[in-house]
């Protein structure tokens, strides 16, 4: 479906990469890209009212429909005016289709060419989602971009299992674009394939012959090295047609989102900078730093001399320690504050150097300064938060 | 000690009551009186910034000084500027001694005539206080009201070790005036002698004899009725100096706020508001309400259409079901915001309707519709905190 929202305009690319600044036009304004989508898994960003969302600079947010799906209920959002009116949040939202959530945390799932049956991770209750009501949900919610049902393997799947995965995502991409009812709504489709380059290749020249307004790179850092998810972003971003958006699903890290926008993301979402925060991990100029970290109890000055987000304007890095170190509530909202407006910050320089044509020289120097979390520990985080997600995001 | 600031000036007394209306002039602002503090314990008050505290019109705030000592550490504080500029609050700030909290909350203490040895709840290490170091540490946290070192019985001790606890206060706060130093701060006395009129007349006499300037009545609310409470407030305000302030200390709710007020009360503070907010309880025009409550999952209104506060301006019953439903820290916020909003409204209108001299009949207006919580539920709850607290407030 087309409409005159929706629509995504390309306005630079990088003379030295494949960078690109563009904008998408939403029923909820323009989104400018390269952009960063924070979580608001369930109807809110972790910790932030929607007025703090919007001063760290945020253009669009992520909502889950599994979880929204099981509580409130899809319906009840409906009644409540939409997810727009529910959250008060008058930006724009993407909603995921729940497939990555099924396959993630949902027990006891029974997949098939119809659909998935699952069981709710909250109360064990037994409910089916097929192509056409992963859409029909998505459009009740009235999201401005919204995603087809995927069927997403784990990372360390055989190549036969990753094939017949990514078969069946065409399939239901096909159902899901003419189960879509609304022209309000702009629906990506998803690559998937794995790890596996051949795959990757044939699953991207599948879906662009569907024509969708944007498409999605799924399956990727979900625990595999960094090193083979930029591999899979080019052989993918490479097929994908360049008036197109393309999204880099679960990716927020500062370097992964440098790494991803010079191979020519345009779209990132990620509960990255959200979560970590709630554990007193902060960006700043130099890398993460954990403010928890005792050296922080005596120090004045505001966590981050660069930044200028309401907790670094206001409080000593002792004052936020000391929130941690008591477990006040505060603590988690500071320091998601801080870091959502690191990475919106982060983003609009990026979306600038492409427009000045500077973006190389700007990624060498922040990449200079900015220590990126050693690659065994960042491994050894995501797998544990894999084995214990269900209980945080 | 005197200084121009710190002083009370009483405005108008209700004729049919003995409400007054009034004002305390601090270092940092003028207070009208009465006056409710919410509970900042480590300073902070939970889940809010303290430009969300102003915004619900709080004037003064109550921090604690057991909590602030252990950590981050009175001479941390000092370090940072002072409590006032560590925790961005520029109006009034109270705080307390730490002789309640040690008696509640610290265990192994052996309290002798020199001072409390009690163990730190938080790593057990051993420290001393005395009425000499109380005052110390107050005036090293830069508060504009400060307390003196008492000690604190239970609710259910017997006469004699009330009779001591008193005459023991009654030397510590004769000690604690003479080791001020600072104009800067007010010391307020605190009245005990438990639920025995007899000692709260003598405590009351004995302590005016020594012209403080402002007069705490403590060791109530701790356990007992209410109808005792408001009888040992009755005894003691009898006997406190017309042209002070009057402090009862540890009440916060709305229809004890309204008894207090009635009977010449100045000044309150209490966890009540706050920490029943976190728990999903929320005033409103006919009394708390519990929002995790099924019925609201589908209620498109705010929980309380009278108020003007953020969360009701802005979301939905439903919306604020949901995210208790799901504990998302947001909830936590928009509650407190709301009860603190309700509270602090309800004040300013007991003040009007004393200076209107109204204040009979709003009182008895506010009563009709207002269903103030069961006596006994009430009990059972405060028996349950306080063998609970230490993990929370």
């Amino acid at each position: 479906m087309n409409s005159i929202n929706n629509v995504f305009h390309l306005i630079k690319t990088c003379p030295d990469s494949k960078a690109r600044a563009g904008e998408l036009i939403t029923p909820h304004g323009i989104v400018p890209t390269p952009v960063f989508l924070p979580v608001a898994s369930q109807g809110s960003i972790k910790t932030l009212t929607p007025d703090e969302v919007k001063d760290v600079g945020i253009a669009m947010v992520l909502a889950n429909t599994y979880r929204l799906y099981l509580r409130p209920g899809v319906s009840t959002v409906a009644k409540m005016g939409g997810l727009h009116r529910f959250m008060d949040w008058d930006r724009a939202i993407l909603t995921d289709s729940g497939g990555y959530q099924i396959f993630s945390l949902a027990p006891l799932r029974r997949v098939n060419d119809e659909g998935v049956i699952f069981r709710s991770h909250i109360d064990g209750s037994e409910h089916l989602i097929t192509p056409e009501l992963a859409i029909q949900f998505q459009e009740t919610l009235g999201a401005d971009i919204i995603m087809v049902l995927d069927e997403c393997p784990a990372y360390d799947d055989s190549f036969e299992k990753v094939r017949g995965a990514m078969n069946r995502t065409h399939q239901w991409a096909e159902r899901c674009q003419r189960a879509q009812k609304s022209a309000a709504q702009a629906l990506y489709a998803i690559v998937q394939g794995g790890v596996f380059p051949q795959l990757r290749r044939q699953s991207a020249e599948y879906l662009t012959s569907l024509e969708f307004p944007g498409y999605a790179i799924g399956g990727l850092s979900i625990g595999e090295s960094k090193k083979v998810t930029f591999a899979m972003v080019e052989e993918t971003v490479a097929l994908l047609p360049e008036n197109k958006p393309r999204y880099l699903m679960g990716v927020g890290s500062p370097e992964d989102l440098l790494n991803g926008i010079a191979r020519g993301v345009d779209i990132f979402d990620s509960a990255l900078p959200t979560r970590i925060a709630r554990n007193g991990a902060l960006f700043t100029r130099i890398g993460r730093v954990n403010i928890r970290n005792a050296a922080y109890s005596q120090v004045e000055q505001p966590v981050d001399a660069d930044c200028d987000c309401y907790t670094c304007r206001t409080f000593s890095a002792a004052y936020l320690h000391h929130l941690f170190d008591c477990q006040e509530l505060l603590a988690y909202r500071l320091a998601t504050i801080h870091n959502l407006a690191f990475v919106s910050r982060l983003m609009h320089k990026m979306r600038g150097a492409i427009l000045d044509g500077t973006f190389g020289s700007f990624k060498d120097e922040f990449l200079t300064s900015y220590q990126p979390t050693d690659e065994q520990v960042r491994l050894d985080q995501k797998h544990k938060w894999l084995k214990s997600r269900g209980l945080n995001q």
